[in-house]
């Protein structure tokens, strides 16, 4: 009997954040961070660690911060039809085929196509469908796609739309050109780690005196990038990067966020003032949609990097950001991408442009899935280290079964089989919307 | 007591246009035109053209083609507490901060922000504010608008990521420069009508007799643009250009719509054979987010122009559209933007441009919508008929209570107030979905 998904559990998952204010910034003022999560169910099973067979399972998510949630939970349920009913073995055989089918229904692409609720979503589920390969094959994601030769990495990719900047031959050929180093690298991820910065310290409903401590806590666990948050007021603004300044010297890197509050011209005015503190980034100065915006941002404020990719939607995208020279640094994000499928083609198109790839993990889970895709950028597609930084945000990873590891500010190689974005039972029980206790006893989303 | 909107009612509606393929194209191979309805309830009363006083309502929608229709809906019901208890008065004495609020959430904003489901409910939304504004004032909805002094039309607008094209100054400068000549363009629409074109020949399901037999009658019928639907095969498409031509004579205009099929260098080879059947337009070469590409497009094809906008999810992208000269025609949609306001900033903005607008309106609804925003672009925006044309498809008309009147070829203006789009109540129960007879008796979508 061949192994298929039989059922799909989609839930709505909520984490209270909004108490703290963890996660503020100047346009999120109150965020909940929450997941959208999706469990496939199989009639297969799997030898877990823990002993005697257990159910094989994929499990995924997409990341929203709380309203709205519950479309991004809808949405995966009209992907349904188009996943009960699957044979895995084929499904992984052509991952490519099955990403175009997840995106390709000629009647749910009209809500997107490729953006919007039905794209987190596709996140969601084909997240879930790595992990299920993963799971499968007994290896951590990044070691699955580690393990790949250039022509099966290269068939999970959907080059549509992206055609006139990198054809299939092209992605060949970069991966061609990493793969007799591969292991070299994999063995120095396993050593050392793969490095981070930390937003945790710069959140924008945090005072003074806890910005200064943070700042002390992060140098004191070896960090060496930090980010703060921008754009809510100018005067502030110039006051706290006065402080993170003075807290980290000016030999390590300020990062600065401003999640799209400005204008064009405002972003560029601001810069203007925000640059005698030696921002080395700016991200995501104005709104996600305006490349030429960004490209006329990056122009005017040189040599000060810009940097997006959080709420940019989709490969066409990216493809356009890389064409315009608008972004310095890709911050690709794994659960607003349509999956894994869809990182590999910006990954590749990165590596052709030269733009290195400093993912997005503010959030939920994302820290868990990226780290899988900053591993494999290194060991297969980019070959370089060089202004390569993975986020790090330090909430919330004690709901994750296999939660990221960090020593002396680096990600160490994860070694359980999957996406590591299974999430503990009791977790999903206690923090589902609305009726789990966290939301029972604890109020409503204010 | 003040006017306030008391509740609001989001219902599913679909009809089965599958089975008989019209609106089929090479992207949406069978479509079921949708709307995603709301109806803002009020405490407040109007008298109606029927008798005494009738209970005042907003009315809007949203159009999908089928499946996903329902997020919509529930989208809708995700901006509920912005709408119930809102007073009529403070929304209409400023629509800009109205239309803020409502894509303004701080955590609904996440899964868009302004694309995908979140902002087709925001179209379905805003839209029914300003059929409630319009029935309130006893006057379509074209005419409450040409009845504003530029001033009040500048207040309604959301400049928000677009001041580095276009201020609010320069806005009032465009609408001020036509102010004074509105009464003759609103008498000459009044007694001829503002211009249609057809889509109903060319749908890419019919047979070549079929495509012939609808020609003869749209020629019959007074039009002189015909579309036609192309890309699934482009053998099928020469063949049908032909027939097309054949039918039309050279001195007709001849539109092609490709709807996304093609990557940049497919379409701009593809137009390189069908040439030769002199296009007038390209219309949605490659994908909706593809600035950069339709660009690409636009030099390679010229003369041939390219159009796009039905997938053009806000105003952010039809800002870079017209930036990069990338189309010669302004397709926008009512239902896909977030509702008049936005409308009214890329009219403004085409107008600065020097593009002309022809809305999109294939689709159930999208007539009825876009006739109102034809009328306003001409008499108080454009004040040019050069190149300007609308959209006209002849189905699903029968199912609202004003539908629209074509006269010779043009579309001649309402006169009853609101929107024109509040649908019969019988027409709603039949066609909800999935409980309403035409389902039920029906069956499902296939």
């Amino acid at each position: 009997m061949s192994v298929c998904i039989t059922e799909v559990i989609a839930r709505d998952i909520r984490f209270p954040t909004s108490r703290s204010l963890a996660g503020s910034d100047a346009m999120n003022r109150r965020p909940d961070y929450s997941a959208a999560y999706v469990v496939l169910k199989t009639n297969g099973s799997t030898d877990g660690s823990t002993g005697g067979p257990e159910r094989l399972e994929g499990h995924g998510m997409t990341f929203t911060i709380g309203r709205g949630n519950e479309l991004c939970v809808a949405a995966i349920e009209a992907l349904r039809p188009l996943l009960v009913g699957r044979r895995v073995d084929a499904m992984t055989a052509d991952m490519g085929a099955f990403w175009d089918e997840i995106t390709g229904d000629s009647q749910l692409r009209w809500v997107g196509p490729e953006k919007g609720t039905i794209h987190l979503a596709t996140a969601a589920v084909v997240n879930a469908a790595w992990d299920l390969w993963a799971k499968r094959a007994g290896k951590p994601l990044w070691k699955l796609l580690v393990d790949m030769s250039p022509e099966e990495l290269v068939r999970c990719v959907s080059f549509r739309y992206i055609t006139d900047v990198l054809s299939p031959e092209e992605a060949l050929e970069i991966l061609r050109r990493r793969a007799p180093t591969r292991g070299a690298r994999e063995e120095e991820m396993r050593e050392r780690g793969f490095p981070a910065y930390t937003t945790s310290a710069g959140w924008i409903g945090y005072s003074d005196e806890k910005l200064r401590r943070l700042c002390r806590e992060g140098l004191a666990r070896g960090f060496s990038h930090f980010k703060i948050k921008v754009g809510a007021n100018i005067e502030d603004d110039v006051r706290r990067a006065q402080i993170i300044r003075e807290e980290i010297g000016a030999e390590r890197k300020l990062m600065m966020d401003a999640n799209q509050v400005w204008d064009v011209n405002q972003a560029i005015a601001s810069m203007g003032r925000l640059a005698a503190f030696d921002p080395w980034w700016i991200e995501e100065p104005t709104s996600p949609d305006d490349i030429l915006g960004h490209a006329a941002i990056a122009r005017a404020i040189s040599p000060i990097g810009v940097a997006t990719g959080e709420h940019t939607h989709n490969r066409v995208m990216f493809k356009q950001l890389f064409q315009s020279g608008a972004v310095r640094f890709c911050q690709v994000d794994g659960a607003r991408l349509g999956g894994v499928n869809e990182v590999l083609a910006v990954l590749l198109m990165a590596a052709k442009f030269g733009v290195p790839v400093c993912p997005h993990t503010g959030g939920v889970g994302l820290s868990e899935y990226m780290q899988h895709i900053s591993l494999f950028d290194y060991i297969c597609v980019s070959a370089s280290l060089e202004d390569r930084l993975l986020e790090y945000v330090d909430h919330l990873h004690e709901h994750f079964v296999d939660p990221v590891v960090i020593q002396a500010g680096r990600y160490m190689p994860p070694g359980a089989p999957g996406y590591s974005i299974t999430m503990k039972p009791e977790s999903l029980e206690q923090f589902e919307f609305p009726g789990g206790a966290a939301w029972v006893t604890g109020g409503q989303s204010p």
